[in-house]
């Protein structure tokens, strides 16, 4: 029941988790197949639906648990066109996925993340390229490294999972939303930069030179693969420069987003965080 | 039961996951307090073992499961003196945290990580002290972090749980035995630093430098605390200087073994990786 009784009427209303657009949303939540076929995702949290309105995301469908969050609150969040829903507490419990709960969900329109649609304002483009990460922890570290250092895109190759897993966008506290981001094969990134005379950084153990006497000031794209197995071969092979953060201790693997955000700030660095 | 014919009986058996040594170490797996009350933790995993032995921990069982770890395995892992016992599929299932499994867990002694106990080689020792640090992941990041910059000691200030946490061991891919690692309160830690003259730098958001502004080769402290509250005000009072790491995007936090991976390498990079 809405405690907005003055407005008891004014949204649609869905109590039961059993709904049949309830039971949709929660394969959205939890499908990879489900999110692509409809081009639709799920947001959880108003810090990360308010980064993806605006981030230019579309917002289908906003679902409110009234008793978690106000129709004041809801106002606040969002002008734009959308339906709006209140849930129950059941359903809410039904799709939200984190432990820390706000009472508010958005549906929202996927984007694509096409290489074709990226565009670099800055003349010489900073950008990061992971190849297959595989925790959505680490994916989330990333984006969330990007957007501190605001650089111009971040390239996943080979993505193992679609980045609208609903752990990414946590762990990435929205800056999925944040950054400029596109997909691709390998060989289709690595042509997009070859074409755009983007010099090639490859964070690699062989004919590596430290990252740290390289320059990063002309455009640059790092690259990181995952922690087990490295980069491709194909990487290695369009390499413009091999490089390595020395490694001094006795384990010889660092966690890729930190080996990332030491790659990025040296970069950062080296253009005086311009 | 033994597939080592030979040697059927060369070891002590337990095949019950009720027997009463397997139910305590069921506890020095599960309970912070019952490793404090032991002064005994378990080590699971080939490498992990190892870099324990390395670094100096006395081991005092070693359990194995014939099926997944051979007899020439044990051996070659250890020539110590320590208790050795064959265990079940059933016990060491009980005992095991991991789900890649190597069939070798190691009952070791605790060390007490005392800060009296650190000692430098290094006449400028760069140390890096985390502050009541939550997520074992993260934890475990920052060891492996400051295992590949081998600096001189890793310091937890006011710990919220003891570092013989499984999930500790386990994302620190062993590096909690390859650094040298102190505890203590905030006041302990910030009174041995100024014994030693040791230059304070805490991350923080108020008068604070830019991090690649500041000379980090003399004795040096980097100081990060929690992603969510930053560091307490006993810090802050007694930094030599707070630095920052620019953020440029829409959010305002980076995770902290990021952080404190930048902060260190951009350090071991003005030392010349020295």
């Amino acid at each position: 029941m809405s405690l907005n009784i003055g407005n008891l009427m004014a949204f649609k209303q869905i109590t039961s988790a059993k709904n049949s657009y309830i039971k949709e949303l929660v394969l959205l939540k939890e499908k990879s197949r489900a999110r692509k076929k409809s081009g639709l995702f799920l947001i959880e949290g108003v810090r990360e639906i308010g980064l993806a309105i605006k981030g230019g995301y579309t917002i289908d469908t906003l679902l409110f648990y009234p008793e978690l969050f106000s129709e004041e609150q809801l106002n606040a969040l969002t002008t734009s066109q959308h339906n709006t829903i209140e849930i129950s507490k059941e359903v809410y419990q039904k799709l939200a996925h984190r432990e820390t709960t706000e009472g508010v969900i958005a549906v929202a329109k996927a984007n694509e993340f096409s290489l074709i649609n990226l565009s670099f304002k800055n003349k010489n483009p900073l950008i990061l390229i992971a190849e297959a990460p595989e925790k959505p922890g680490n994916i989330g570290a990333l984006l969330r490294t990007a957007d501190a250092a605001n650089i111009d895109a971040v390239i996943i190759a080979n993505p193992k999972t679609d980045l609208y897993n609903p752990n990414i966008i946590r762990s990435s506290v929205g800056c999925i939303f944040t950054n400029q981001i596109a997909t691709g094969t390998t060989s289709e990134i690595i042509q997009f930069l070859k074409e755009n005379n983007i010099n090639i950084y490859c964070a690699a153990l062989q004919a590596s030179k430290n990252y740290h006497t390289q320059d990063y000031t002309k455009p640059t794209a790092l690259v990181v693969g995952t922690e087990a197995t490295g980069l491709s071969e194909e990487w290695l092979e369009s390499s413009s420069q091999n490089i390595i953060i020395p490694m001094q201790g006795e384990i010889d693997s660092m966690n890729v987003s930190v080996a990332a955000g030491i790659l990025i700030f040296e970069a950062k660095r080296q253009r005086n965080f311009l």
